[in-house]
């Protein structure tokens, strides 16, 4: 089978180099085209990223010599990709307006900027959530007058390493009323340069800017429902994040409190939940599936960043220390790989799902 | 006046150099006395801390010369000191019954362990919350036929950066009923060598043994009052306490959500109780008191441990943040020096507090 | 006395910022003017630095609400200050015409900018090394038609760490003629947002653009003298540095291996001139001057940045470990703090040596 | 081809769990033996290891229900291993006993431990460099009666960045007279607990016992030839190291400046001996062989430890940064993973070699 032609917006970004890292290899896709901005434009793409090349492998043979082209200029892209990955880094109404013009030029999207993620027909997807929400793309089409083109993204790094262990459980049946959540965030990411080390060595920072908020409200969509032709938000339950930076390199960990609405289960009930917690994207058997989306670890002081975050090719969600709380009804603490997992990995599994379901 | 003498037990541990350290020209207070265990004892202090003394100071000159004696062999601090500082570092059991025999021994006991800090007569104090709690001392001296001596504690170091702010709001007639919160706590809270490098460098570990139990109940007993002649839990408040270790020196942090039980004060109201609030310690001027037990930080990325925990010589709790919460009523952030209010430093305050009332 | 009133040019920079926050209480001098770039212009000091003030102490109140001037705008400064330090980040060439702007408009210019280090008539201080090389400054003055303004600067913060050890020797009749060190230095000394913490966290970098050179080729001005109205290097030192950025906030770090001409001393020699070492600051007592420049410590272990960089305020070198080298004749460690000796507060050492010795 | 079984001693151990996760697959050995302390002896591997297990991945199955035996008494071992790796940790001289015995049982020791390095019939093997110092195992044995069994040692994990690089120009007829360097080192170098977090965050340890030594005088052994049956040692070079513990999770990184005796190579010429180095592990296509001994980067500021430490299995060694030096000739940066290439990586090339030559 000929592997899909995959371009990549903003590729020497951060988000960018890890996409063109974890497509090295991939059996389905194959980085064929790459875009940034005007200044990298003309370059080769291992011109382009010279001594910024963040990641600790070398820089797949196939892309290094690949040409940068200008983002903005989408015509460039015609014929030279069936899709893209955006990793674009500009403002909120700039991405916006460029991921359409993709769209509309019938070369899909799949999206890690935050621009589209309230747009009312674009879904938000972690396929191990709502894979279902790629239905409305039909109605995507329709109402924007495209053919081919259409944009999905994915949500915010913070939330996955919490949102499918609450998931699991409302899927069993066990509703979740409120959530309260503390982040602990790696420096990664904040991108590159990011965080300066002045602020972060033997220091935390409480405050990252538009976190909290997409912590709270970006799962209220995930968890929604389509209707009427547009994303309906979940309102039966309430969460509350408090998101801190870290001196840690990758992994965000998260430390959760949650309270059932009526019924709440045993702990070995949602020990059992957790573990055989599967979903379409195992079941479809993508690629960059996890084999289990929910790791357990037993150990007291687990999950840690640096020892677990890379729990099967840092796709799956490690989860530790379920325990009753003195206010809520449990505790648990889960940590995801925020740039696998939580940004290029979690772009490349949307595509694998949307793939698989004939929308590439 | 003459200085009163002054002991300190487990003086070569890293609470016991810390008390030593910062009651280096201390006005009321003079170390003449430092014991420790069976293997420093007949040392120098100055040769038995060698290669481990954790200050970033110079041993006091006075302090340097002292011969440690045996911790365990009371009789030998009659006469060398008015009172003693107890940073035991023992089982529990064995820290009980040596701190009573120093008290039985008409020597006052002013402990940092963890030890005594549920015994139903023995105050655990925070200057600021329960200075009326030594009035519980007579009594304890009676029921245990001691003259002079008694013991008091102080509480853990994890609970110092969120228990005032929450009292000065109760205390104004806020009543508190649920909070949860999540602590980073930094790494010299484990003593020494306490973590291992290879545990927390570019990592979090999600557990310390024991302290979310400490963090959840200790505040019970601090607002709690004596009745019957012995200590009643408050009961209408529930905390739930996640605690992590972070790759932080020196500084608890933590991220605090509060509910309110019937009133609910607007944000400009709690501003004004913290900034305003003041307590027995400021009133009677003591030495290591803050002149704000309380320093909220405007700015929204404050407090950081790094750069706020030596707020007022690392007595005051620094506090920002202050915002609505998506499920309870309000979500701070609090900061507090483990080793100095939490640990030595509140322990001198705690002994400012019973010098001034006549108690030493 | 009343105050001399002082300038800081580059005000609101990592550097200023340390000029402003050591400036407070000085006894001889007060700041009063403060200059920026542009962007700052026009806003009160608060303002112009509200959220990257990086000192972990309060804007000094006198300097809180002071408007920022245009630091382009020499004129400006006229009748506002006595004399400038100089902070400015700007490129070399337009920092030295600026510089020498303001000595002509009779402001002198005390500097922390390399721009001028390897000027002719201009002396690069280190109070304890060169103090005479001020005795340049009327030739400077002459040949540039100046009354009263002057240039003098300070050299790289690499070399405050194991220079004034090697000086005390050659001044004691021990020539040295080869040196070998490795710089291990803290992200301070790149400024902020500097280092980023993805670059630095669980890693070292090797290299540190222009340090080496500077390293290298400072000393030998510093060491040189005064001949023919210029400076003339010294000759007989040969020094080869490797230059290491390090998860260190402050402090910079020298492990070095000297090589004697001919005369080799004996340890206890070394050791007695190192501690015995004072030079003209001592002599003076100026304010910033450490009663010792050298402080030997004798644990195998130290010196150690976080431990020892503040000794005497942060303007004494700490040095250990010294011992037969294999390959030359000794090796040791040297240790400097990089922001206070080896920026602001050693600009403000030369200020004093310049306003006792007449020239303020 | 059934795999050579392969025993473990001091397997609960920092280097031992190296060597029971890198032997995990491995083609031609297999691990059906582990021995630890008499506190582990008589329980199961993962629950001797039961939190205090300290790789990133899961135990191998089929050592984790290994009983651990009692690495004293030898004879256990007997029929149960073909070899052992020795990575005991007690003192110097129960390990020589130790090891004779279980070589004088038939169980050949391929070790970790220092021990033997300076016995002068045992190997102290880096495969690269000395590969046919395994020719004096014949005259060990008979020496020593021993039939099957001897003792081969691996040289201590910090001179393994820059001796292969040294080496490697020396054998292309460069002599180097010498050699002064300063390494910056990973606290997994100290094993578990090892290095204080306390001691390391934000700091710099300029000093780790014994190091300096090892760094020193092993190399002239590694260098040395047999003669008259025993090692003599290589007197044509000599080294001088600084030893530095910096707050790097893995990865020995050294700054290093050679002489070299008469001829001097061009820079071209040393990048070109580097680039092409192949030996014995190479040519015998080793599994554990890099496929590069020497992997020359070319970006300024490289090699470092988080970005480099796993080039090609964390086997080769990284070296940047060719340049001129002041003092001597040439300087260069190395780094190598010091738990992987410097101890159990590099223990089981050494037995690679030793199988490959029929020793094994």
């Amino acid at each position: 089978m000929a592997k899909i032609k995959v371009g990549v917006l903003g590729a020497t970004g951060a988000v960018g180099q890890q996409y063109i890292s974890l497509l090295e290899n991939h059996p389905w896709f194959e980085v064929s085209y790459v875009a940034a901005s005007p200044s990298s434009a003309g370059k080769k793409y291992k011109d382009a990223v010279k001594g910024r090349w963040l990641i600790n492998k070398d820089i797949p043979k196939n892309v290094a010599d690949l040409v940068v082209e200008d983002a903005n200029v989408v015509e460039k892209a015609l014929g030279q990709c069936n899709f893209v990955f955006s990793a674009l880094e500009m403002d909120k109404q700039a991405i916006m307006s460029l991921e359409e013009k993709y769209a509309s030029l019938d070369i899909p999207v799949v999206s890690n900027a935050s621009a589209h993620r309230h747009t009312e027909d674009v879904p938000m997807l972690i396929p191990e959530i709502n894979p279902n929400h790629i239905d409305i793309i039909p109605i995507q089409r329709k109402r924007r007058g495209w053919k081919k083109g259409f944009i999905v993204v994915k949500p915010n790094c913070s939330l996955q390493s919490y949102l499918t262990p609450i998931y699991a459980l409302i899927k069993n049946g066990y509703d979740i009323s409120e959530v309260i959540l503390t982040t602990m965030q790696a420096v990664s990411g904040a991108g590159y340069p990011g965080v300066a080390s002045l602020d972060i060595i033997d220091n935390i920072i409480p405050f990252i800017s538009g976190e909290e908020e997409k912590s709270e409200i970006e799962p209220l969509k995930i968890l929604g429902e389509i209707k009427d032709n547009k994303f309906v938000y979940y309102d039966k339950i309430k969460i509350s994040a408090h998101c801190n930076r870290v001196p840690v390199i990758d992994g965000h960990m998260a430390c959760v409190s949650i309270k059932f609405r009526s019924k709440k289960p045993a702990k070995e009930e949602i020990l059992n939940i957790w573990q055989n917690f599967k979903s379409e994207p195992q079941k479809l058997n993508l690629p960059f599936a996890p084999e289990k989306p929910i790791i357990y670890i037993n150990e007291d002081n687990r999950p840690q960043p640096r020892k677990d975050r890379m729990l099967d090719k840092g796709m799956a969600v490690a989860v530790g220390r379920l325990r009753e709380c003195k206010v809520f009804d449990y505790r648990f603490v889960g940590l995801s790989h925020n740039t696998i997992r939580g940004a290029a990995g979690g772009g490349i599994l949307n595509a694998e799902l949307l793939k698989a379901k004939g929308y590439l």
